[in-house]
């Protein structure tokens, strides 16, 4: 165990060191940095943390984040409401949104189904997505969660789910391939053979 | 620019994202991450930073970090205070206590001299190096600063002035050498030509 001179430097050390990814040795740069910082610097940080932890609401319809009960992309009379775009976390949420090239709405999981993990379906939103489907007029499902066997086994439980009640809405996965950049010999087996298998016009491509 | 679903989540992340060697990936992650702990944890992690912040002091003596106006170690009679380290930073003062090998005291001089990134002679700690020396009883200083230009000239400028103001006090500085678990190929040339030319008798080091 370290010794430190200060036990205040020592408690915010440790709790920089609770934050996944940051090793003691960051968390003790980190602490110094911020003691280096103005107090209103360091206010700012820590109050941009606390009032995002106290005053943050999670959407009650997809569970985005968001500053009102209803996340701005719910409420957007410009986005398709019919289309749901399913992701496992609201980091997925951002980097959807960040592409610019999707105009429907989303439903946070909060997760995956991991019964190695302890998760199973009552632990992630899938009943509230199925609600939706109940109550609201949707027209496609996209399924955008990880290519990993978790992310795979909830895609087809939601998919079930989904047939049981309605037979019209079109469910959709989004696209496994070779990443734009990287080569085909690094690229796994798997993603190469559903590469090959959903092979796409080559014109299509340039649009 | 990223947009966010929230502007709270959004000025947390702008925050996090301040932090040295913190990208804006890793904003959003340790963002997210703090919003899924419960409040208790997130007023525990903000509250010590904010703690340490407003209720460090800088000892008076020695500039190290402490929880009262002079720090453990300078108070401390179980230390030889005519014994000064003179280092860089506050890390490397927690880095050497961890060897716990050094029984003297400290001096951080919170940087050294660099012309390139205008840190001046007074900017950094010395005035009160040289006072402690004129008026304590000191018996050594080590200089145990970066092996960097910088460091260089920053213990050359403070052996040159402790010389003229006492001639028998002993300047030593840390040794430098190939770091243990490393092979001699990959040691750069001058660290190999210091560690030759400052080579120890053997049995000295089975001591």
């Amino acid at each position: 165990m370290q010794e430190y001179s200060s036990k205040l430097l020592e408690n915010a050390i440790n709790q920089i060191a609770k934050l996944p990814g940051i090793g003691r040795k960051t968390a003790v740069r980190l602490a110094l940095y911020l003691l280096r910082q103005s107090s209103e610097e360091v206010s700012l940080f820590t109050e941009s943390i606390a009032n995002m932890k106290n005053n943050i609401f999670y959407c009650s319809k997809c569970h985005n984040v968001s500053d009102s009960p209803s996340c701005e992309i719910c409420s957007n009379p410009h986005r398709n409401s019919s289309q749901i775009c399913v992701v496992q976390d609201i980091r997925d949420v951002i980097a959807i949104e960040n592409t610019q090239v999707y105009k429907g709405v989303y439903h946070v999981l909060g997760g995956v189904i991991s019964p190695l993990q302890g998760i199973g379906i009552a632990d992630i939103n899938i009943g509230s997505l199925l609600s939706r489907i109940d109550m609201e007029e949707i027209g496609e499902v996209i399924l955008a969660l990880p290519a990993t066997t978790e992310g795979d086994t909830t895609a087809y439980y939601i998919s079930q789910h989904i047939r049981k009640r309605n037979q019209n809405i079109q469910i959709s996965v989004i696209a496994r391939g070779v990443s734009v950049g990287n080569d085909l010999e690094n690229t796994d087996e798997i993603t190469l053979t559903r590469s090959i298998l959903n092979r796409v016009d080559f014109d299509s491509t340039l649009k």
